[in-house]
């Protein structure tokens, strides 16, 4: 639960260099109290190289140092301490949880908020101004729950969540340990399914089941998970779901896969373990995807994938190198009808 | 209003066949008394094969019961006992409809709300904790209106409706009689429009009209609906709308017509009735779309449609056979431009 | 403040004429009293008429004045007093601001909210029922702050600005003057980062930055805004966002820049000013988009655009007139296929 508010810490290279095994190169002594954007820098904050394009700036920063990739030479002369690292990314996580600490949200139950008598609340849970826990819901120890916030009836949510402001979780829903859910996420609205029964109307399938969040799951703000006609909506463990992203009724995320914002998921589709799926990909429905699957931004997955690691792009999505080899020939079409005339002339086809 | 929380009910699959106009297979005294899903089943409940994909679950399902199609043969032995029905999908609908009950949410207007004096208020209304009404709002009979749900002055609901937690109903919108607002959709926020009128800045085009949403009609969670500049912007009567659509102003939606997720309808675009919309769909601004229009999923629509009941797909969208067939064309481009060369090569064109 | 709720006032065509710097043709006296739709008109309302398509209701509509292009000459004879304008649309924005009228939205803090006392408050604030404001937030004169809205520790808000019902900024955001933020907007909800460490779960990147919206800018509905890692995503003074659009960590969108419905800017990429982005865009990460740059709606951007004032199509997007070439092949692509193969059988090539 470290990961809110920024808090003031100080290290001196050397002891950060410990920290994440790292080589210096430059005044060890050096105090960093604040991480910085390379761009931005400033005195006594220690920033990250990790994409080339921005080397530029390592030799203007006002940083005091840079954590730059293990095999780095400077081209020039550079002011800051240099800590060279295996992983710039990690490293660079690891050292704003450093410079994050506990969070400082209130422990305790706002006396502005509804809490029906029978819900079962853990030790230091907080619960935020204007929430609301209906009946037989379960809130794990440590979880914290921001102003807001909607709990229905039956849901079971785990230990050492967060649920920021406005969350939405309808009945009988299932929340796991260490999930987060951001502000306004939907997890538990109605499937959407309908039968056209001959009347001038068309009728409402119920929607009788529930949403399933295992552990370590997050889901970005303005998300909608649907709940399952009959059995469980799943999000499997370890699973990131980004912003404005729609889960439809019974589709099932595998574990530890990855979803960029604004991508649909029809009603039964199953991905699998480990995949990648960009922003704005639509899936249709009743699909299997096999596990490491990649799908490029906006792609359409209209068919199951089958064999695993594959990428894959367009709409509808193709393997990832046919689309680019038949979308470099889509840019001289014009070109190509041309050809094809000359050669027409040539052979007196009208 | 039977359709929100699961109750345990019995039924003899006699009764149920009774019910359903079926045709039973096996045990009729067999006793039935929740629904579940055919890969899970579970003694005592009733299960459903609508999609022949999934028949080997029949030969060993713990089901007591499966609703199977009426033409349907088993291959192999079953165990439990089958109603074949003409239409699974309705049976399915019908009987989950049985396995609810009428909603059990409290009736009656909640301590923690703030109502203008103004409101009307119909019989056995629900209004939910930190739920807001302005002034001169109506609210009809047997509404149900979940916490913090906002509506704005002048804003008229029907009979029968349910509004789940965190909707929001800005000023002077119409919701008809049995509509359903899934959690946090917005209904009538502005339209997006603005002016370049030499300033330095975008001056914004005042949004004075409305939205109507007739009777019948359901949204799905975290859309958005705006408000006409003049006039309405218009949901008719049976509209089904799923989650993180965005519908603009002075948009018409007309009757019976489904639209999944995601997709985005531009301002002043009217869409007829019984049209099937995929999702993640694009409507450009000021088009007509013709009755009974199929759209597939991230197609994009950037002219008018004037002929019922075609398929369209593709962005920009062509009929829906012309773009399977480019399609199919577009795949194979990097041979064509292959078979290009070598007839070049044989005629000697440079 | 003028834009919220609609007051009847009344104006001759003269004061009309006169305000709009018109030339008016037919009945100067006549009494106008509210803005209508040029279809639905009615008397002593004026309509307009901006669009060529709608000619035909000129002849028949009850509206009592009509605002037209200023060489606009009608084909046939014309009840309503008509108003010759340079520009319609900059013609009706003015109009319909004289038939809004200053906000009689409440002034005042209401008893149901909960703000924290270290909060400065301007004059002549709104604050709802059940807006959370919390510690060392800043609100400026003027704001209305509709119900149930959440400000987190350290916001700042500018003067004059709304935000309407569910808006929740979280913790450290900065709002400049004027900017409206539409209902259950996000700004502030963390970024997408994780990195993969060679652990069985994928490490959370902390998001320690911010956001800051500059001066006169507006957010749709349900849109979200990440903060930036470190440092800020910035949206730059009179930047005009649609509903449901996503802006991913440490992007940057620059001044009067339009960004319409559904779009997603991916973490990092900076779009210039000036830019027309249509709906349902997507753009990669860690890109530069020109000042001046149109982005057809649905285009995909996955590489940096250098020249000002170009037009851009397609997923992934090239030179709007390339698309539009390319894609008039693309549909005669069954046909070239065709052509290819009588041209194969002439030439014997198997």
């Amino acid at each position: 639960m470290a990961f809110y508010y920024l808090c003031l810490m100080e290290f001196s290279m050397k002891e950060l260099s410990k920290l994440l095994d790292g080589k210096l190169v430059g005044n060890p002594d050096i105090i960093v109290s604040k991480p910085s954007k390379i761009e931005e820098g400033g005195e006594g904050s220690v920033s990250f190289l990790h994409n080339p394009r921005y080397e530029a700036y390592l030799y203007t920063t006002s940083a005091s140092a840079v954590l730059v990739p293990e095999n780095f030479e400077p081209r020039y002369a550079v002011k800051p301490t240099l800590l060279k690292v295996k992983n710039v990314y990690n490293a660079m996580a690891l050292t704003l949880e450093k410079f994050s600490e506990p969070v400082l949200y209130p422990t305790g139950i706002a006396d502005e908020s509804v809490i029906h008598p029978s819900v079962s609340i853990g030790k230091k849970v907080s619960v935020g101004i204007y929430t609301v826990i209906e009946q037989n819901g379960f809130i794990g120890e440590n979880t914290i729950i921001y102003p807001q916030v909607f709990i229905g009836k039956n849901v079971s949510i785990g230990k050492n969540c967060v649920l920021f402001p406005g969350v939405r979780i309808l009945a009988d829903c299932e929340i796991g340990d260490y999930c987060i859910l951001h502000a306004n996420v939907v997890i538990g609205c109605d499937g959407f399914g309908f039968v056209a029964d001959g009347g001038s109307l068309l009728r409402k399938i119920p929607q009788l089941g529930n949403v399933i969040l295992e552990d370590y799951v997050e889901i970005g703000a303005n998300s909608t998970i649907d709940r399952a006609t009959l059995g469980a909506t799943k999000i499997k463990k370890g699973v990131k779901i980004d912003n404005l992203v729609q889960i439809g009724h019974n589709a099932e995320v595998g574990e530890n896969t990855v979803i960029a914002a604004q991508t649909g998921v029809a009603g039964s589709t199953h991905i699998g373990s480990n995949c990648q799926i960009g922003g704005q990909v639509g899936f249709s429905g009743h699909l299997k995807i096999a596990d490491g699957t990649k799908i490029q931004g906006q792609s359409g997955i209209s068919a199951s994938i089958t064999t695993s690691g594959q990428s894959f792009m367009g709409s509808p999505a193709i393997p990832y190198m046919s689309f680019l080899k038949s979308f470099s020939v889509f840019k001289q079409l014009p070109s190509l009808i041309l050809r094809l005339q000359k050669i027409e002339k040539k052979l007196n086809i009208p």
